[in-house]
């Protein structure tokens, strides 16, 4: 099977490892999804699909899924707003909020799912510097919030 | 009425709308209101009047005035700073954690509050990216909190 | 004594104030422990020994301790990357969690404790911009998490 070329390598990379990037989310208020800043990306917080507090509601396993959902979503909208995610350069940044029961202090695992899948894609690249802490509540609910800084190819 | 030369466009905009400048706050601690960095211009964390948590104590619309509240002291500081806030090219990046009652998921609703007044001051170039996160508790138990990054005009 | 030659202006000032780095922490995950963009380098998030909420299980001069801790453990973590700490230009930015009982809303103060060091180590150049804030809980029931953000001196 040709590669079709209008597919990126990110985009494939992520298809050989069974991860898909899901639909566009429309905007739901008066920000931007990401915004360029000279060779940076920076990528406004993005929430998973899974809800409830880790460690009580739902298990580490479940948050680190919320994480993967976080990040595929992000590259979503960042493929919405530069066309092609082989211009990212490298992942910069990375911080994690997972919404914790009272007593949960396992954070950096949970967004551990969420490193492993931008270094399973990016590679080399995809090593970011990363801060996971505690949250007691979080948009709609969901587990884990992410939000981070891209560097892009110089163009 | 002659426009006055030191009054910036940034601040006869927030008059249009009925907005002006706090007075200054002194520094309370051993950091910055804000540190240029190259072009960019890290502004600190500020809080704005009103204090309580959103969804028990404050209603979701009390939570946009202390967001509005939380820019407008931000913009004091950097003009403070800067001495002139159409120095300001573009607003690049807003953090912004809302304190929140336990089952409140509408911190996105609440930062809206901060980035509507931004975009009405700057205009597209006041278009930023974005995390709304909830926080259990902040300082001097206010509302909400920002944090935000400026980039500046090339000298 | 003689200066040696392999020690850094800012271990002897930290060694005049009675400090002294950490050992290295071995990473614990798929991250690193800080990384370069450009001038920068983002210091991936560091919590300190102490453990507790403060205002309920630890005190705010504990929770100054853990703050410091970190600190230190950010410093030791950027030696073992950059090697040399005398390639640090100056503190841009610092981001403070502190873990709070319900009622306490004495954040900043507690950051002090990261703040006032960065100062006495680095002097006007470690003058930063900051935002110290609430959690409920974080990595390890840690009274203190920081992220940090540097500027490198030009090659």
């Amino acid at each position: 099977m040709p590669i079709r070329a209008d597919t990126s390598m990110v985009e494939r990379q992520l298809k050989s490892i069974g991860q898909e990037l899901p639909p566009s989310k429309p905007p739901v208020a008066n920000y931007l999804g990401c915004k360029q800043s000279g060779d940076l990306l920076y990528v406004s917080g993005q929430i998973g699909l899974v809800r409830g507090a880790v460690g009580s509601d739902v298990t580490v396993a479940e948050g680190q899924l919320c994480a993967r959902q976080a990040v595929l979503q992000m590259l979503r909208t960042v493929k919405d707003q530069i066309s092609d995610l082989d211009q990212i350069a490298s992942v910069e940044k990375l911080l994690g909020f997972v919404r914790s029961a009272d007593d949960f202090t396992e954070q950096p695992k949970v967004i551990d799912g969420a490193s492993d899948l931008l270094i399973a894609v990016f590679g080399e690249a995809g090593r970011h510097s990363r801060t996971a802490t505690g949250a007691p509540q979080l948009p709609f609910g969901a587990s884990v919030q992410l939000e981070m800084t891209l560097r892009l190819r110089p163009e």
